[in-house]
């Protein structure tokens, strides 16, 4: 099997470290030709090419590894130009706008397998991939009512070769409320609590890990959040405005000094947490 | 120098096993039998006893490691217990509190100096001390006008023992303040982050790094932290407050699809968390 990764950067770069352990050809597509050398040089990919054309009709996976606007254009532009028969998967952290701005995935000639590998760090580029950032991760998949066993199964297998633990289904309606919730609400929290830093003091002589931990994720990619936010705007202000007014409970109890009242949330709150793996 | 430690939990513990190191003699008080023996099995500590005046009379440094109310309460009891000229440091996470309650801080036998070792970890206990925590810590002192520089002194060097990589003085008032901004603040998010989860789906599935660092402080101690929270109220609201304007101004952005609007402050994020050490 011949895999077609588009996109050496973080996730595109992991993607390829991983699976050519497994001895699949890896072929890499990228406007960037410093991207294709670093990953020739480094054997990341087998073969590596500027023009997607020779490398589509050869490959039988492509992980389409782009930002959301940039996925759907590349797959407009070259839908002709993929194998017979190819599974393409995307790696965008929404679904439904992508889903349904690509009338195509009625298509005979090739299949779409939505997916969302949850993971990532604050860096970016081919030179920080790093197959260890999958290792226990989750991998979502969001199938529509065209896809075939064969084709989730063949992406459900790569996608746990490429360490994932967890692969699991779920509707993109679904995907997107609950990706709103773990994973861009967290990120809303964390630019907005770095941001209301009024730096009247040295804060960095007077932190421990939690605020390490909490703010970590504020060191962001601007472009592709600043996309997944807008096109995710109704569940991601759903869980905002439900995460403020929990906040505001909590408010009313410190206000009151209601002792009992705070435990009986933290311990909510510790029960909870607890239940997460 | 001989080192007193009352209370031999988390920090208590963490305390006498980093100090124990350059050969201070450890003298463990703990109103929990198992916990001194514990300590006294694994070589944490050289003497153990439930009873404090033997021990008290015999350290010349004395490390309270309690709860708040609970410090105020062993000072008290034990004021006339201390050996003459003994130092007394708390490990307190809010200091007016603490120095509003002891009028004893004039008494010319001992001195106390009021630190707050910024570190600690999701467990409890003597079985769970570990000085790894302190390393490349935030150590904070907050003097008043009867601390002697030579008092000062010895602590900061045993702070820097322990591992801690800055020992920085501030007032009390400051020190409530910014700590209010980023221990208790960081903690409310993080409570109220996890309790706003509606378990609708299996959020374990759908969860990344994000949401694992964001929620790891939600697995709270309710009884320390209910009480830090009442007594550093007015620091911790005012926090809360400011924190919901900067969610409330990222929240328009999102509801205005304002994708610069909304790019700047995630650039603001990205640079003001890139100072943080």
């Amino acid at each position: 099997m011949n895999i077609g990764i588009v996109g050496l950067g973080l996730i595109g770069g992991s993607y390829a470290k991983s699976l050519r352990k497994y001895g699949y050809k890896i072929y890499g597509i990228d406007i960037d030709q410093k991207s294709l050398d670093y990953a020739l040089q480094h054997n990341i990919i087998d073969f590596g090419d500027k023009n997607p054309k020779d490398i589509l009709k050869n490959v039988d996976v492509v992980f389409i590894c782009l930002y959301p606007e940039e996925t759907i254009k590349f797959i407009r532009k070259n839908i002709n130009n993929f194998k017979r028969g190819a599974i393409i998967a995307d790696v965008v952290g929404i679904k439904r706008n992508i889903i349904d701005s690509l009338d195509i995935y009625k298509d005979d000639d090739v299949e779409f397998v939505f997916t969302h590998p949850v993971a990532g760090k604050e860096t970016s580029g081919v030179i920080n991939s790093d197959e260890a950032i999958f290792q226990g991760a989750n991998f979502v998949i969001t199938p529509t009512k065209w896809n075939s066993e064969e084709a989730i199964n063949v992406i459900t297998i790569l996608a746990k070769q490429m360490g994932f633990s967890s692969v699991s289904q779920i509707s993109d309606v679904a995907h997107d409320d609950i990706i709103g919730f773990t994973s861009q609400l967290t990120h809303a929290i964390a630019i907005s609590l770095v941001n209301s830093d009024d730096e009247k003091y040295n804060t960095s002589l007077f932190i421990g890990d939690s605020y390490k931990d909490l703010t970590r994720i504020a060191k962001i990619n601007e472009d592709l959040w600043a996309e997944l936010f807008i096109k995710n705007k109704d569940f991601l202000l759903k869980h905002i405005n439900k995460f403020e007014r929990e906040l505001d409970i909590l408010k009313d109890a410190i206000n009151a000094k209601d002792f009992e009242g705070l435990k009986e949330l933290m311990r909510s709150a510790t029960l909870k947490r607890g239940k997460i793996k």
